[in-house]
């Protein structure tokens, strides 16, 4: 076996064994493999694709080239729950405390924001005193003890991928679904998880632009999951507007508090409490999703939900004042209010440029080496379908540059007003599990 | 404009303009772009393919990064012939020195063999004394005047192409027709000839298997040569048996110098006399192919071609007693005779096979840096069609090994007897000129 004869078999389309696939992955970490075969071969990957085999053997090698923590002391069903990425998308800070409150465990691994999508843990670290890395043994002590925890991913955990991706990044082999796949689902997988609810955006401020991305996206992960022996669903929910009033991290951690408390804006909750039913119906707290959807709604209500959100943060070293009290977050010197200038309804409101205006305003990065304004964001009072009068707020830019007039031209340019509300949008457009893909009613 | 972008496009299918291209063959011969982004930009362009221009541009940009001989002391019209690489392919050393002896200038770079194909400056190098590495100097004084040289590239010419060809060599990207093309195009058009005839070969023997793939080559080399504002025309021959009735250096020298003396086998002189055709008409020596074919054929008999190759000979330092006494180029030390065990047709002599077991002789290179056993090789007693008796001899393999019996299982399986002579095959398949591809009559 040898990278050429494995390069040049990905070139002209065949399919590679796991043993082919090893030997690429492992050879290039361990450096045996040089950066221009390795190079090369992402390409073909890239342009010819990979099976569910395929990527499942990509998975699994990029997996075994680190650690796996060890959750089976827990002796629950546990539950991870993965976002491809948008904009205003803090799903996961409502459904981890609101799936765990109902006793099933969330032991949940999250990334940090780049170009136009947020991070989780840059959200979660708005709350002053939050820490996002714990060691392994905190980690499972946390998920053991209150049945949540959302942390950083280690290092220890699929070192290969980190390799691989930095080599992408400078080789136009990003946007490939099987190293996608293979790159979330091996550090998904060593994260311990029983099973999995992918929640795969699509629309202008996702990754998957088109229907059809995501519809592979989702039975490539799905796939994947369930020939590494676990248990997972996915859904296609629409990214073309922010999800949710707030872009913004300390911002998205006060509308997550909303959320908390029962005040969650309809398409943020219609897809939080639709996924928060399939985990614990996956989990087997509830018969199925629509009894765990109802038990998710109950958990909110009577507070049990915000209760342990409120343990978690404590767990994690945050203030957990700031839940009854949101202006500890802190707040951005100026806010820029943007008003309708003619009547109408808001057809368009553009989540990638918004995403992109949120890097401008310091609320998220360009590189990954950027530092955050937390405070900085945009909060929109209105969204897509509704009406709006002249002289109506539409949004307000939270803000601390000296100044944001060409953000708010951006803001501008970027909400489209029309005159009748545009065709109904579905937030949820598909389900996606191990025996295909089926509507959403 | 930056080399990310510029991968991504053609990753994705798109056309790149002469000013992309450039960037990225200049960038990486400066060293600015780094292996593993020329790595998989190559990719993308092996797997999605350049229309003409594109691969002109490659070549214009290759060819301008080194040296150009100018010839443009020498006033007639020079013509170049290139062939694509084959098995027992000497058509070049009779072709050179005949066209030449017509009055029409051929200045020469030719290649060394690798794996199954042989070199035309190794067959060269089998004449004591002979020297192929000119200076520009003395390869432009040399043509100037007699007529004729053949030389191998010197490092000036084309500089981007080895670097570019060092890297496809380990990342799989070798057999790809428009980078293939633009290596070959960059350094003929170097050598600075007016008009070129190229021989793509196809079958077993060839780089172009099939003959799409040979049509797609032919195409793709007069296309670049027209648009680079030179005279062009392809045929594309066959090579699913070796050319002429020996493989092996200096095996072939004595073979060119029969057919110089008009005793050459009739595939071997078919194509060498059409090409002579196309050389003398494009040289402007011949009205047309038919006369021009006339004309070579008179020179051969009457021995101006043979004195044009003494010339060539005697000029670039070689030992011309050789030919008139072959056994001056030695012999190998041991002989061992294939012969039939069974009475029938020779229905297939494997091209491919034959090559692979000249390099196993010693008379070919596993790898460029391999030394050659001159003297080695396998002399054909029968060609597909021909009729066997048991015991008759179909080939006798010369070599210097201890021991040669699986060599002689190898050409013994490489032999194909029927109990027909099998259907008819052509020389010469098609014709292809600036106007497309046509059949041959």
């Amino acid at each position: 076996m040898n990278a050429y004869e494995i390069i040049m078999k990905k070139r002209d389309g065949g399919k590679l064994s796991p043993e082919e696939i090893a030997f690429m992955v492992n050879g290039f970490t361990a450096a045996k493999i040089p950066d221009y075969q390795m190079a090369a071969w992402m390409m073909a990957v890239f342009i010819r694709g990979m099976d569910s085999p395929e990527t499942t053997a990509l998975t699994k090698t990029m997996l075994d080239s680190g650690d796996r923590i060890d959750l089976s002391a827990i002796k629950a069903v546990k539950v991870d729950k993965h976002s491809t990425g948008g904009v205003g998308d803090k799903v996961s800070l409502v459904l981890a405390p609101l799936v765990a409150a109902l006793g099933v465990p969330v032991p949940m691994m999250s990334g940090r924001g780049l170009g136009h999508t947020g991070g989780t843990l840059d959200k979660l670290e708005a709350i002053p005193g939050f820490r996002v890395s714990l060691s392994e043994e905190e980690f499972i002590k946390q998920v053991s003890e209150i049945g949540v925890a959302i942390i950083g991913q280690t290092r220890k955990l699929a070192p290969a991928d980190a390799r691989m991706y930095a080599l992408r990044d400078v080789t136009a082999t990003v946007d490939s679904i099987p190293l996608i796949a293979g790159s979330i689902m091996s550090k998904k997988l060593a994260a311990g998880p029983d099973a999995f609810v992918f929640d795969v955006k699509t629309g202008r401020g996702a990754f998957m632009r088109t229907f059809e991305m995501a519809e592979e996206m989702a039975k490539t992960l799905v796939d994947i999951a369930v020939l590494s022996g676990k248990n997972a669903r996915a859904l296609i929910t629409d990214m073309n507007q922010p999800l949710g009033n707030t872009a913004g991290n300390a911002l998205e951690i006060t509308e997550t508090i909303a959320c908390l408390r029962g005040r969650g804006p309809k398409d943020l909750m219609t897809v939080t409490l639709e996924i928060a039913g399939m985990m614990l119906e996956m989990g087997g707290a509830a018969t199925d999703i629509a009894e765990g959807r109802k038990m998710a709604q109950k958990a909110i209500a009577d507070g049990r939900a915000l209760a342990k959100f409120r343990a978690m943060v404590e767990a994690q070293g945050g203030n957990p004042a700031c839940l009854d009290d949101p202006s500890l977050l802190g707040k951005a010197g100026k806010q820029l209010e943007i008003r309708a200038d003619y009547p109408g309804w808001i057809q368009e409101i553009d989540a990638l440029e918004m995403g992109m205006i949120c890097v401008s305003l310091g609320a998220g990065r360009a590189r990954a080496e950027d530092a955050l304004d937390m405070t900085a964001g945009i909060v929109f009072a209105k969204k897509v379908g509704d009406r709006v009068g002249p002289g109506d707020l539409i949004l307000t830019i939270h803000h601390n540059l000296d100044d944001a007039a060409g953000e708010a031209d951006r803001c501008r340019a970027a909400v489209r007003i029309g005159d009748s509300p545009g065709p109904e949008r579905p937030i949820i457009h598909k389900i996606v599990d191990k025996t295909g893909v089926h509507p959403y009613f």
